[in-house]
């Protein structure tokens, strides 16, 4: 018995995606879908705007999209949501407290005080602080897209090793705004180099991330400094890391090459083989030719390169789906598996 | 009465760019268009692949080429040189033998004991290695194209503060490559995260260029760790900076805001009037809006930022224009006006 | 003594085109700028998102922006319109009636009775319709951008030749959707097969322009077949046009190299000293390297074979210059000289 | 048992598209791979330059890439061709002289007297005419890629109507110029017109493909005007269609919604369900969205309208798939369903 799901702002660019991703899934069905008003009540197929390259799923174009702007009565007990952040701020908590279980892709609630960032390689224990939330649900949410990425492979190195003052300069694809969230002027053979807010997320997430939960977080030490532009790349943001390592190359190498994390062991349906792809090639990765890697699940990593204790590192990662949601998806499948939902 | 000069490598991208910079030059006049093989003998118009926005100049289309392939007796005391490495390796030396002062975009004599790397701005005194070289002519050479915009904020602010750990990630256009150094399909829509020797090259160049010439070059010391790539973009290299600084950041933006250099106390012909602009707006500078701020001689600085001791900004500049042959033509007419030519 | 010129919708795509065209302009002094109410009060430079390649002139920077949505009282007996649609609809009668020479870009009035729809190499008599329209003022239109890039070399083939059975495919710049006019996502690497309006504009206008006007307008006859596409290209209509043609390949040719018309006899400030720039090389036009013929007021054509009595050659122009600003700018050039305005 | 296939030019961009489709394929299974001398004895996955979205398949990376420059002894009877063109001239007719059965992507022998350019939906019994080759073995040639998106649409209308007077104008991807084939200064945001031999191709395949055999090929009667032009697309050819045609625009919709042919009779393994996918929303097709529909098989139609007698459509189809490999392994599998392999 699937349990049944619903996808608040599943006309968006992320929405898009969890109904993509949530296709036969073994664990799920999609049972809802919540849109803005002047969606509701028409077939889901006649009012998205789909901009991914797979066609609708059978299943979700004769739908009737819901609207999650009247206070919904939200069947299902599991929730995605991509939902505007304004929304967020108050429907996500109003979900969590009549019981319901959000898995959320928006930045509303990620520093709320026992609302775990949850990324299942890298702090599968943070999913404890659910307990802590004081409602009948909860909400677990994801990672920024330009900040799981990169947390990734920090994980696999924190592991083993101590790190310290990390420099980070992202160059990020156009679907990362949204599917109206730039202007076509703006990035044609361009760079912006500023998105707003960004910088903050990657600064601030990456520490919870790597941080511990023991009843509290408590952020993992590092100095960070972002740097975030938008380049014309449809989907796949590239990462330039710079940090300072205590470790031998060869160590490092392994390191990557062999991380593996809970969602493996478990093997939860979405997760990839190999949480991290090295490349020897120089040129590589690429987001043409690698942003698919495990299903845009891996992140690939290459031009690893130390020089004194600064190692350098180039990072893909596909942000609609490793960075947005297929993460909330693993994050489900994590809570599933461990009888939270 | 105007100096006659010859361009060598003339159908290149950096040949037409000195084409056309020179067009109605107060000093130069362009009595001779040297290329390879192929081309000797025809019209320039007719064997040029034009591939800058602005017409081929009118002087230049009837002009028959000549090639450098057949060690040339080169009638003009002045030579700009856009040769293939391999040609310049032994050409040029052998131009300065026989009394040419070449003006070089080629990395191949950049390290030469006796050459300087010269950026007028910055290094004006490195001119005076030229007296050392040991032949009647001599050799200049301008920075590699990513150095170029990385090197002029830089010696805003060596000038008047300390700085140190430099890591810079670059953002590299095509035009970069040059006319036939790139396929579309590996850059349309992406990203290529290496450029081979681009990183070495930065990395030594601006320790030369920001060093000292008293009868020796002497390095400026500075650990330097630089990441190169390309992106889908024409013109305009866009590189993010971290360094160490001992500064308040007021300081610091007017260092850069008011730095001026010879060329503008000379009012060298191609200098900009300012050599940095600085913006405030925190999407600026973008590649297609502010490339050719001063012509595109100028370097656009922008996302300007202090977080502790650790710096951060963000360069533009025009990667043939300024990083290429109009930062050749400055040498020339700081040469000009020293009488050194 | 200049004459005092308000432009309408200054903030827009075309709006920047007029601010940067009128820049020290002989004839015209621009005095007032219009935007919308949330840009009134403010300076032009602080509100404007400037998307030009070249800087926003300084005469503008500092102007204060009037609004046009509260009915305004305008100063200036010239206006230039980019305004939206809409307010067009309404503000520019308004305007004629009291008084005003409104040249303007919308579409809003190019069907109106007495409203020419000029263009002044192809139908200057046009002109004379103005005196038709009752009020004090009057309201001049330019065409399309894609009409205007087919109707030039048109009008060089039906002065000499008797064409019909026009087909015309057009690849559209994406600056001609305006700044707010296209999503990233939708274009970037695409091809989008369709715009609104845009076809019944071409078949419409080309027939109205190349017609004549003898107290009433008479359409050209001839059957237009066009179908209207956007590509990812920044500036630069490019229509492959194929037609019925009663003559000799030399005597076409010569028709479209020769063309001259009214402007470049009069040698009004904004004429290109060519309408009509033709290509033998096949590889030409190109809107990266010809856009800007003429100062973006050429039209380039190539590819011009003849197949039986089939013609067919390949257009490009400048959409916001020749089609757009440019065309307003030189139509009140015209009107000027002829002592209208 | 499967049917042993080598593939010739399998490092290019159709190869790698061979090795791809060609990966669990229920027909056959490649134990070859041919590439020029400088891979010669080298493994596939080393010397290849993928750049196909989805990874090298595992079965082939350690593969040894054997020559087709020294007059191979081919050990498979089947072979899939990707040639260059001046190898294919020589190569292909002696592999069919001595054997082998050879399904040929390049345009070397399309226009021989016995060779079909055959597209299974089009015009399957011209797969008769291998039969008069005179050889152990044939050649098979698939259709230039512009070609094969325009006459399958076309297939469905000539078998109920009666059509003339094709006008084609082109958009075609950049990988239909092969890996090394189109430099990114040259397309970046720009269009060429112009692509060398295109049009010709066009014109006259297509009147073979359309034509009859029965003993000797003859042409269908159609003129044909085609016009081609590069655009910065990655993958997908878009065409614009305009003819004369006898019918109903509800029958002409009916006629390409329900066109089917041999291969979804036979239910080949890469035949798509629906040869022609027909969109009523006016903004589809397009390349980002629609190219890979039928798994890169079905060709997409758009935009119909009917206009007195004349026809528009907008066609998508899949360059190197439908276009080119898919195209080739599709005919295979129809000689081998028919026994001729």
């Amino acid at each position: 018995m699937k349990k049944k799901v619903a996808i608040m702002g599943a006309t968006g660019m992320v929405g898009q995606r969890f109904v993509s991703l949530l296709e036969n899934h073994p664990f799920f069905e999609v049972t809802s879908l919540y849109g803005s008003n002047k969606s509701k009540g028409k077939k889901y197929g006649d009012v998205v705007q789909w901009v991914l390259e797979k066609d609708i799923p059978q299943y979700a174009k004769d739908m009737v999209v819901k609207s999650f702007e009247e206070s919904p009565e939200v069947e299902e007990s599991i929730v995605f949501s991509a939902l505007p952040s304004d929304v967020a701020d108050t429907l996500e908590v109003e979900l969590a407290k009549s019981g319901h279980f959000v898995f959320s892709n928006t930045s509303s609630h990620r520093y709320d005080r026992f609302v775990p960032i949850l990324i299942p390689e890298v702090n599968p224990d943070h999913i404890e602080a659910v307990k802590y939330q004081g409602t009948k649900g909860f909400i677990i949410t994801n990672a920024n897209c330009s900040t799981t990425g990169l947390v990734i492979p920090l994980k696999a190195l924190t592991e083993k090793f101590k790190i310290s003052n990390l420099f980070v300069v992202t160059m990020q694809a156009i679907s990362g705004a949204g599917i109206h969230g730039l202007y076509a002027l703006d990035i044609h053979g361009n760079i912006l180099p500023y998105i707003a807010n960004e910088e903050e997320k990657i600064e601030r997430e990456t520490k919870k991330i790597l941080g511990t939960f023991d009843g509290e977080f408590k952020d993992f030490e590092l100095e960070i400094f972002a740097r975030t532009n938008r380049v014309p790349v449809r989907e796949g943001h590239t990462e330039v890391v710079f940090l300072e390592v205590e470790a031998y190359l060869p160590e490092i190498i392994s390191a990557l090459k062999e991380f593996k994390g809970v969602p493996q062991e478990l093997k939860l349906p979405t997760a990839p083989e190999k949480p991290i792809v090295v490349f020897e090639d120089p040129l590589r990765p690429q987001p043409v030719l690698d942003v698919n890697k495990g299903n845009g699940m891996s992140v690939s990593v290459g031009r690893i390169k130390l020089k004194g204790s600064t190692l350098t590192f180039t990072v893909l990662s596909h942000n609609t789906i490793r960075g947005a949601a297929g993460g909330s998806v693993l994050n489900a499948e994590l809570a599933y598996v461990k009888g939270l939902i």
